[in-house]
This record gives C-alpha cells, structure tokens and sequence, in this order.
C-alpha cells in the first residue's frame, strides 16, 4: 500500500515526514522537485495512491496499480488540463483535498482583503505617507454587497465570516446552491442580476473551461458602480486562468474598477515587467491565500486513505467532465 | 422633552436631523461646531436629555433640568476628564450609547489590522513594490495568539469574530470576566501571563486613572517574543492616553515591536511631526476605527428615551468613580 508523493516545484520532503509519522507501517515514495521519480522503477508498480501537484504525466502513467489520486490544493486543473492524462488514469478517483486549515487559511484572505479595500487601507496608506490627518467617510458593512462566485467549500466558508462581520452576501455558482444568509444566483440567466449587485466581487472559482477567461473587461463593466466605495472592487483567489491580466489593469488604470486584490495570475510567477506590479489600487500576492500546510493535510489524507480501505467513500470526488 | 446635541469639533446637523425624523414630537437643540448654544439661554431649562460629546462645563453646568446624559461614543473620558464637572451632573445618570452599528465597526477594524499583520501586508506591499515574486511562510491563524485588553462589548464582540476567523484569542480586564471560547485573567495578578502569551495585543481599553500611559516600554517588553511573527504586535483602537506614543515609536523602531496598528494618539489629530508617521511597520488611522454613525445612534438613543420614560433601566450606565 505504497503511497507516492509526486510534486513539481515543491519539495516533497516535508510531507513524506510528516506522512511517515502518520502511518509508519507504510512505504513513502517521493519526487524530486523536478516531478522526476529517481528511483527504481519496479518500486512504482506497487503504488496505490498518489499525492500530486503538477504531477508528469510519463510518471503517471507507469503507475499500473494506482487506486486513488489526491490532488494537493482545492483546484485540480493542474492534473486535468495536463498535455497527455494517461489512459490508465480514466478509472482512477481523483479527490480533492479540501481540509479545514486550507478553507481556514482561504477564509483568512478573504476577510483580509475585503476589509483593507471596505476599510479604504491604500487611501489610509497614502495619508499616512502624507503625514495628513483626514477623516474619510466609511460605511458600515451593511450597505456593502460582496458577491461570491463559486459557492463550493471555501466560497460557503468565506461567506459565513464575512455574514458574521456584518456585509451583505450573495452567491453565484455553475448549479443552484443553498447558503444560510446568502441570496444565491446559478447558472447564466443568474449571473448578470449577481454581478449587477456585487460591490466587492470576490472569486473562488475554479479552473475550467467554462471559466477561463470569464474575468474579462466584460464582465467587469457589469459590476455595481454606484455603491459606496466609489467604484467595483475585484478579489480573485481561484485561478489565474479564469482572469484576464490586461483588461483588469486597464479597468484599475482607467477607474472601471475602484481596487483589486490577486492572489493569481495568468502567468505565475507574475513576469517583473508586469504592468500589474505598479498598479497603487492593487494588492498583490504570490499565490499564498491558502497554502497547503503538509502537517495539516497530511492527517486529512491518511484519515482518508484508512476511511477508503475499510470500504467508506472518498471525499470530494472530482468529475472529470465538470472539471472540479 | 427637549434633547440637546451638544458636540465640539463635529456637526450637530446630521444628528439633529435624525432625531427629529424619529421624533418629530420632541424639541431638538443643537450647538455650534464649537460646542457653544447660540440660541436662547431660557430654552435650556427644558433641556431633559443630552447628547454629548467633548461638551462645554459651563453648558452642562446651564442645563438644571437634565435628566440623562448620553455619551456619544464608546469612551466617556471626554467628560469625566473635564476640567470642571459641573455640581449640577452629580445626580445626574451618564449612559454610554454602546450601539450594534458601532460594535460592529471596531470588530472591522481589529479583524482588518489583526488579519493586516497575520497575514505580513506590510511585507507583501514591498515585494509587490519590488516587483518580486516570493512566497513568505504563514502560520495558521491558530497558531498566533490574540490577546485583548478590554472586555466589554467591544472586546467580547472583537474576541467572538477572531475565534471565527480560528485566531488563539485570549483576554484580561480589571475584573473578572468570562467570555465563550476565549481564556481571560483580570487584574495586577493575571496581567503578566497575558502580555506573556499576546502574539498580538489590542487594547479597547477605556482612559482611566489606571490606564493613563499603561502601554509603555514595560507592558510592550513584557509581550510574547518568540511566537511565529517575529515579535508582537500592538493595536490600539481604545484611547490615546492610555499609551506612550514615544515608547511605541522606539520599540517598533528597535524591533521591539514587529508592528503595530495605531487608530488613536496621545495628541490628536497626530502632529505632522511625528515620527509615528514614518514608520514602515506601522499603521495609522486618524481614530475612526468605530465612528458612531447618526442613523444607527440616533434610533438607540430615542430607544433609550423612549423606556427611559416609561420607567425602564437606562443601557450601559457609566460609574463615575471607575471612569467607564
């Protein structure tokens, strides 16, 4: 019951520690940091469950006895859009690891960032670099609408705290969905009242190919525009794919839109030269809103893996079709 | 039944308008911006009730009809604290207007500057202005403790939504208190364990004899050191006098302090000379962490009227002798 942690760009080192405290009656493989498997290759045919982050498809494929796959990160379009999914992957499960320190961590930036543009942090920011004391005015978050697309897991989360700090919630996702204290809104004939009513917008989504592309100058141009922070606010911690970079700059340029907050981006790293960097409405972060922490979802995984071998569903089950 | 507003340095108009809009029965008075009543002396014997803020001795002193004085905002020093408290207030109850619209406006401010330094702002803001991709390490929001000084309405609300947000939240007050979710000390004796385990500190503390100039140089050295920010970290968005703006500016300059959210000074508005303004680590709001809005106070306030006359108990009664 070899368990195989296969990740590029990150260093599987720390969670195959902290997997091998877990469960240290089991073999742990890793990768190298480059997604490359280095060491004998008999020793793959007895893997049954993989933890993969842009994991190489060649590496996949020679897994003949896989059983499960978990995707490390909420999103899985990094296993999905890969060049070539091998066709030995069609019966295998993917599951999402959703666990409750990432939708903690996801909750935390969002809180974050709705309150620094709610709370006009870059206009405090500039006066204080003025040395100018000056009293702006600040609704209270009642009369602020943040409009939530994608209503999964982290996007239910991140609505319940925001509920709590007293801003109007309302939701959108692909298929109807029910949120205490939320007004929810599906599908396409949905989307245009919700975008119609969001002053911060904040996405959760994930990355299909329903949804790339979908933060467009279109789709900002019909945000509110007469609430009360002077203009829409963008918050996007799903995928960098789902946005596009330009038409969100020249909307800060031009005040389409009031602020913005990315965590993600087209391109990640964002290239220095990005027009992005310097833009003064907008904060930037390096795809950190909810890293996964190994202590964390180490436990969640084995719990999981011992939940399937004693015949238990596995939890958020990807559909391939769906994309998520 | 007359009421008067009797305000310094604000526009008793908003104020007025929204009282008489709810009570359009009563008399409503008003001073200047000033805080003098340029109106007929005579009037003021029908004055029942005061709205107050900053008001004038000789004003209160004029009023040998007042009932009930309410204090605009949170804190009550501005009266206490007045050089001649007039002989006529002796009888007189003094309610603190403690108002859901103004509770939830500080719990805003403390989870944006609590979330502002969890989640390293200052340090993401110069990356991004280094044009530099570089993901830092982020503890989990229950690995950093949260300890409130101040546990009142405002603290047990700020404590409820930290605890939501999944902080480690801990609180002291000069007696006992109990607070759900949240370990509490109280007093001279619990004092140090507190500062001892405060990854963050917020003080809501009102300005009292024993508080005057209590987050010094020795509370800061006393706070936790070695927790997953590098140091502590200081907000205050109770009253200016109860700090050492000079011993805040060292121990942030020193690293004493890791950073700090200022929203009141000892001297306000803050002079443009002060360092406190040029600190990197630092931020600074100009004492609007909670601002009492006329629409929300207005309508408690007439409440309070209202049963007050019909022989209920008034709200949030202030003890002189405790000074809140």
């Amino acid at each position: 019951m070899t368990i195989l942690v296969a990740v590029s760009g990150w260093e599987a080192g720390p969670w195959v520690r902290r997997l091998q405290e877990l469960a240290p009656q089991r073999r742990v493989l890793e990768t190298g940091i480059d997604g490359v498997f280095a060491g004998d290759p008999v020793d793959l045919e007895d893997v049954r469950y993989v933890l993969a982050w842009k994991p190489h498809p060649e590496l996949l494929a020679s897994l003949t006895n896989l059983q499960v796959l978990f995707s490390l990160g909420a999103g899985v379009d990094h296993i999905l859009d890969l060049p070539a999914l091998p066709s030995t992957l069609t019966d295998v499960p993917i599951a999402r690891i959703v666990d409750a320190d990432l939708t903690a961590r996801m909750s935390e930036y969002v809180a974050w960032q709705v309150l620094h543009h709610h709370r006009q942090g870059f206009a405090h920011a500039r006066l204080q670099a003025e040395h100018h004391w000056q009293e702006l005015k600040q609704p209270a978050a009642g009369e602020v609408t943040v409009g939530i697309m994608g209503l999964g897991v982290l996007g239910r989360d991140a609505a319940e705290v925001l509920c709590r700090l007293g801003f109007r919630v309302i939701g959108w996702s692909r298929t109807e969905k029910t949120v205490d204290g939320v007004v929810t809104y599906h599908g396409k004939t949905g989307f245009d009242v919700f975008l119609g009513q969001s002053d911060i917008l904040v996405s959760l989504l994930p990355l299909t190919p329903a949804t790339t592309g979908l933060i467009n100058h279109s789709l900002i141009s019909r945000l509110k525009r007469d609430g009360p922070l002077g203009g829409p606010v963008l918050i996007n911690a799903g995928r960098g794919g789902s946005q596009i970079d330009a038409d969100i700059a020249a909307a800060l340029a031009d005040g389409t839109l009031a602020g913005a907050s990315l965590d993600v981006f087209e391109e990640e790293p964002l290239p220095p030269e990005s027009p992005l960097w310097g833009l003064t409405n907008l904060a930037i972060t390096p795809h950190v809103a909810a890293v996964s922490s190994p202590k964390a979802l180490a436990r969640n995984i084995i719990d999981q893996i011992t939940a399937f071998e004693s015949g238990q569903p596995l939890q958020n089950l990807v559909d391939p079709a769906r994309g998520y």
